[in-house]
């Protein structure tokens, strides 16, 4: 029985709330909460169209919180679609003393969810892990880019790929409102109005072996991703990756934070100015022609992709 | 004679550097740095075709650094135009212990350069000063709006009434790059696609009572601004208004500088965003047909215009 004292849940009006949702006023409880966040996938799923009834979905799975709750969500809607299948894919990057565990939770959380699991690794892909990528760079005193800018193009190139050899039509990942909302700042602050428009909740299809991919999740804030990993007693790898902290991206995450605190509901506010914007941003013509790779044939920009670009400067 | 260990400007070669300009790598000395801002001011002028040989500008000069810059400069360019002429116009919102030290340095700059200067007074025009609306609202605990919104709704309205009665064709404002980021950062922040579309360095002629504003700083960031005023010894109000705490602003200004420090270029990088944007963004239909306001006949969009809107609170 509720104590007098408890504030109710705004939905039910019964149970107590555990959480103060600040953008929409509402006070949750457990149950109702879980249901929101859910209700509101499902939401995002609908508005961009995301799924067909028989669809092949590959779901990346980092073994961090947004994208175990992803493989809940989609594992639970897609029971109700017998001609759609999903499969979890983990890339294994080679980062010492954090993606082990990761793995470990992913693997976990796929067999609990009766769910297939695959596992790509840098290392057997690309012939180098992230931890020597990044120590060859140094000593070479080469450092063009962030550990994560590296790490970003490899992961793209081996999600792409183990997609491909499952025959998904589909890559689902984790990507929060945060990290849209960090996205639509990154690329207004560095001025590139292409990677503006061509950022959003489904991708164009601009080359048929690029895996369409899709984001779920990038109307759920991080926190409450957290929340719903927390109370579904999910267990996710909540220690950051040690190259983390050298991101661009912490700086617009703290200006985003900071900001919603003084005034809520602005990162949704961000990510939909983006999709008010959409119909005239598309009209921006792309500056990519998207080629084969000369070298692996895989999709290019032009000429030699960027994957390969990086496996010539490791080979040197 | 150069002491050998000053750093000599990167232009002239010759003087001790007394700037670093962080965003493009140059030390300048007083001369050159000055030399470049003038510059910058020409090329946007040129770039934005904001001036021709025989307009009428009205320059709106607060008695604060930057406008009263804009001032010396466009005094110095019309110079060569014979046939264009300039003229101050000083807005007195009656703020008590701030606008009176601003109206001196403007009356003061304005003798020393031959310029002509207006005063317009919110009390005369409005019959009420910016302090006695605020007290007025918070003793009616009608605080809809900041200080700053409402005094800039009835200051545009004020410098446009006193730009037409002195038959000005133009009415330039001291805008910064610092303003015009930020601008571009709120409007994103609280999903205005429509603002954002319209806010550029030379407004749209939406309706004939409305004379067209330029802002010739716009790529002129506000600390060399502040720069080139201490360089000319020029005496400008430094105390900020005692209503300005309250701004929406200060966040986006605290949040850009900070960008700025760690990545210089930043404010550049937004605004040229923006311009890049500004062909798909010019596409948006305009949510907004002016028209005559029902009761004063000046430009309205629809109805009663916003000034009157305020007017009829204050006669309550």
């Amino acid at each position: 029985m509720m104590n007098p004292n408890d504030i109710a849940c705004s939905a039910c009006k019964r149970k107590e709330a555990v959480f103060f949702r600040p953008y929409s006023g509402q006070r949750l409880c457990k149950k109702c909460f879980l249901e929101s966040v859910e209700a509101k996938v499902r939401a995002t799923i609908t508005r961009y169209n995301m799924f067909s009834f028989s669809d092949k979905i590959a779901v990346a799975v980092s073994g961090g919180k947004d994208s175990l709750n992803l493989l809940q969500i989609l594992a639970k809607i897609e029971h109700n679609r017998p001609k759609a299948s999903i499969v979890a894919l983990t890339v294994d990057e080679g980062i010492k003393g954090y993606r082990d565990e990761a793995l470990k939770l992913a693997s976990a959380e796929c067999a609990k969810l009766g769910v297939d699991h695959r596992t790509v690794s840098f290392k057997k892909l690309f012939g180098f892990t992230l931890n020597e990528l990044v120590e060859k760079k140094r000593q070479e005193a080469d450092v063009k880019l962030t550990p994560c800018a590296y790490c970003g193009m490899l992961r793209r190139r081996a999600l792409n790929l183990a997609a491909r050899e499952i025959c998904a039509n589909k890559l689902a990942t984790g990507h929060t409102l945060d990290d849209e909302a960090q996205t639509v700042l990154m690329n207004i602050f560095r001025g590139d109005v292409q990677r503006l428009a061509k950022e959003k909740p489904v991708t164009d299809k601009v080359h048929p072996n690029l895996v369409q991919r899709v984001k779920p999740f990038c109307e759920i804030p991080e926190n409450e991703s957290a929340l719903y990993a927390y109370l579904k007693k999910t267990r996710f790898q909540s220690t950051p990756c040690p190259y983390a902290f050298e991101a661009l991206r912490n700086d617009f995450r703290a200006m985003l934070n900071q900001m919603e605190t003084k005034h809520a509901g602005t990162k949704f506010t961000i990510f939909n100015t983006l999709e008010r914007l959409r119909p005239v941003l598309q009209t921006i013509p792309s500056d990519t022609n998207y080629a084969d790779c000369v070298e692996c044939g895989e999709p290019s920009s032009g000429g030699l992709c960027k994957v390969c670009q990086i496996l010539r400067e490791m080979s040197c």
